[in-house]
């Protein structure tokens, strides 16, 4: 049962299969192996990830096409003949369909959509409708409903006439005539109980429900939450419109957070597995953000140019500029990485940021109080070890780069930890406050406060 | 259906129903919401955690202490009555129970595991010997098993005597005699055969099986790919040891990103909400990276003392210093937080090395290729338009920043890729090779990098 193992004996098998040449040995070889060995498979040999997927059973082909990433899935769907195209969409179930077809440009998406059977273009018409990380972009409508005065009997018969067709048995839902949710019950309920009892006896009118229009973090919490397996998603007049299973839920957080991490960095999402993405794409991701931060960087020669006559005068002063300004980065950064995760998982919103504020303040007195007494005690006695290394009047020194760090740690907290709140009110992703960003925002003011406390300090000396 | 809605007025009934006084009455309140809801309570009313607890069924009291944070799960066994920690103690999942001792003092834990019955006792102390972040300690041996020759009556009455006890009964194991896994059946399928049917004619035989030392990254992996709410465990000789259920990976897919982000941000891990934390408690994970970031800083103080001279003579070099050493520090931070991102979602591991290498190195020379041209573009115009800004050498100042600027990006791309690698070869977290460490790598070597080719151009008029 080793993973390695059976990967290697898994494509020796695979080539051995495709050497005979016997459409019918490689159908059986396909179909007898795990949808996910199948996935590697694809990975493994992209010249024949289309025929591949051509020889596996409908079904089992749209269980491999959805797992794969968006890049394969979208060559295959380039080579494959346009009446498989359209059985494969047909068959893929239906949050994943509008998950792949979100992904393409819109001329392709009117393409292939118009390929589905009307059935089947209805509901992706309609999740479509929903706003990009929305939970009914998530939605399924296979699902297995109920009403209440069924009994088991007719439960378990219901269960055995749909269950090939929907994404989970293990809760069904029961509604009323008018199509609303009254609650959801669990089949291992149904299965213990007596079949000649009826639904409504069954019920505790204990359910969580979702909103199409909720944010995905709020299902992941609702599942975190609720031991379930799936959960209904209401509307507003508490309809029930579909499902979601908690297996989509964890491909959007590991999605995200990757997405997340990535922007934290300073790149664009990459999409792509970092070791497949072309290398062109690669740098086309990670140039824009730099050029935009090497542009704002840019400003700290303009400061430096303005700052001119005090550093021919003070010299010394030069020694602390990197210092001075990374620790401002570094502060600015950690603030901004905290307060876009605790964003992420929602235990911030943009009402908080008054709260945020004032911890933060708090913190930023505390730490540039740390890092300008180490500052202050480095200057000081460096100084008594060699005397003169920073000229005549170390105490000045020691004291302009420790309060010039007490305010650029502040500076860094406060700004960091506000910038991610600021770029959400005004509807964009935090994320993009990045470290890099936020370091560079600080570096350019960091400048500007070490030269103001300079000149404090070193007026009688500097005029 | 409001969520808002309902939160105000659970508070409310809640308030209502403690102000009764009457036991049965707060009992039969508590009994009747949903276990999320309760642990809302929880939160907003921390001066009754213990009792709400208290107040509950045993086996709702353990479903609501299981998804509390880890500080209020610590208070509330501190001031339940011993008896009462026992009970809950025993009655906890066998996995959520491994996941909150593992949290725990080691005295404690040996306290507590006391308290738990004979059998639990051998449970929890096997689980607790695998190793952190292993798919073992995720493991609950709560799942009902069959053999190949019972027929889907037995199976049947199986599910109805054990559903109960078991974390999950959507996925039914097959073992033999010997306790090995021959497969694993969805209920679905026992639900739409014939009752006289036996469990062999439903087998496959293709499963997918976990082993208890893999790490929860791979189950993570075999859950997104594979399509199943609970994936079995085995042992090398291929033993069913217990199974995984997809709601405990995703809290730890949750967990563990974010904690990888808020050491990326170079924090340590906070293990409790942002605006929870005390300020105290928020400091100390904060200030300890920071001041090893400071005192690595200091050496850049100590590299432009060597360079003290240079600096004399050209002035002009100090404008472009923040510009160049904050270029490395952003292609670093991106780098290592790309290679951090990849590495915790397993697309890269220590063997990649090489590749990774080889892709920096192009990145990086194209990087630094385009930032180069932009910051010799820019020296160049500056001192076309305001003539003499940079001194009477511009266009040796031009080649310095440039060439300068290709150096330290490429240096930045490759230790900030480096780095994350290293750490994880040599048994550490690559998530600390944090975006402000690699900064702060860089800034020293890209101020020698810097000087050295400053040196280099200047030669004849420094000389």
């Amino acid at each position: 049962m080793s993973l390695e193992l059976e990967e290697i004996s898994l494509q020796e098998r695979f080539m051995e299969a495709v050497a005979s040449e016997d459409k019918l040995q490689i159908m059986d070889f396909l179909n007898n192996q795990n949808i996910s060995d199948v996935a590697e498979l694809i990975y493994d040999n992209e010249d024949y990830e289309t025929q591949i997927i051509s020889h596996l059973s409908m079904h089992r082909a749209a269980s491999v096409f959805k797992i794969l990433e968006l890049p394969v899935q979208k060559r295959i769907i380039k080579h494959l003949p346009a009446f498989t195209t359209a059985e494969l969409l047909n068959e893929l179930p239906a949050d994943d369909r509008t998950s792949f077809l979100s992904e393409l440009p819109s001329n392709a998406v009117r393409e292939l959509v118009k390929t589905l059977n009307p059935e089947e273009r209805k509901i992706t018409l309609s999740l479509l409708g929903y706003p990009e990380g929305s939970v009914g972009r998530l939605m399924t409508p296979d699902y297995i409903y109920v009403y209440e005065h069924d009994t088991v009997e007719d439960v378990l018969n219901t269960i055995r006439k749909f269950a090939k067709n929907s994404e989970t048995i293990d809760v069904i839902y029961v509604i009323n005539q008018k199509g609303e949710l009254l609650d959801d019950i669990r089949i291992r309920d149904f299965i213990m109980a007596p079949p000649e009892k009826t639904v409504t006896e069954l019920m505790d009118g204990r359910f969580i429900a979702l909103h199409a229009g909720d944010d995905q973090e709020v299902a992941n919490e609702a599942f975190k939450m609720n031991n379930r397996v799936a959960l209904p998603v209401v509307s507003k007049s508490n309809k029930l419109l579909g499902i979601v299973t908690i297996d989509d839920v964890l491909w959007v957080a590991n999605e995200e957070f990757s997405e997340d991490i990535q922007k934290i960095g300073g790149t664009e999402a990459l999409d792509e597995p970092y070791l497949d993405i072309s290398l062109m794409k690669l740098f086309k991701k990670r140039v824009g953000w730099l050029i935009v931060l090497f542009l704002g960087e840019m400003l700290t020669a303009t400061a430096m140019k303005y700052f001119e006559g005090e550093i021919q005068k003070f010299v010394v002063l030069v020694l602390f500029i990197p210092l001075i300004i990374s620790s401002g980065g570094n502060t600015g950064s950690q603030a901004s990485t905290l307060i876009i995760q605790a964003m992420a998982v929602g235990e911030i919103t943009v009402a908080n940021w008054w709260r945020v504020i004032r911890r933060e303040f708090i913190q930023g007195v505390m730490l540039g109080t740390v890092l300008g007494l180490i500052g202050f005690i480095r200057v000081i006695v460096w100084a008594g070890i060699s005397p003169g290394v920073y000229g005549a009047h170390e105490v000045r020194v020691a004291f302009t780069v420790g309060f010039a760090l007490l305010g650029v740690v502040l500076w860094g907290t406060l700004s960091g930890s506000m910038l991610p709140i600021l770029i959400k009110k005004l509807g964009g992703d935090p994320a993009v406050s990045s470290a890099p960003f936020v370091a560079t925002l600080v570096d350019v003011t960091g400048l500007i406060i070490y030269f103001s406390v300079a000149y404090l300090f070193l007026q009688g000396i500097l005029l």
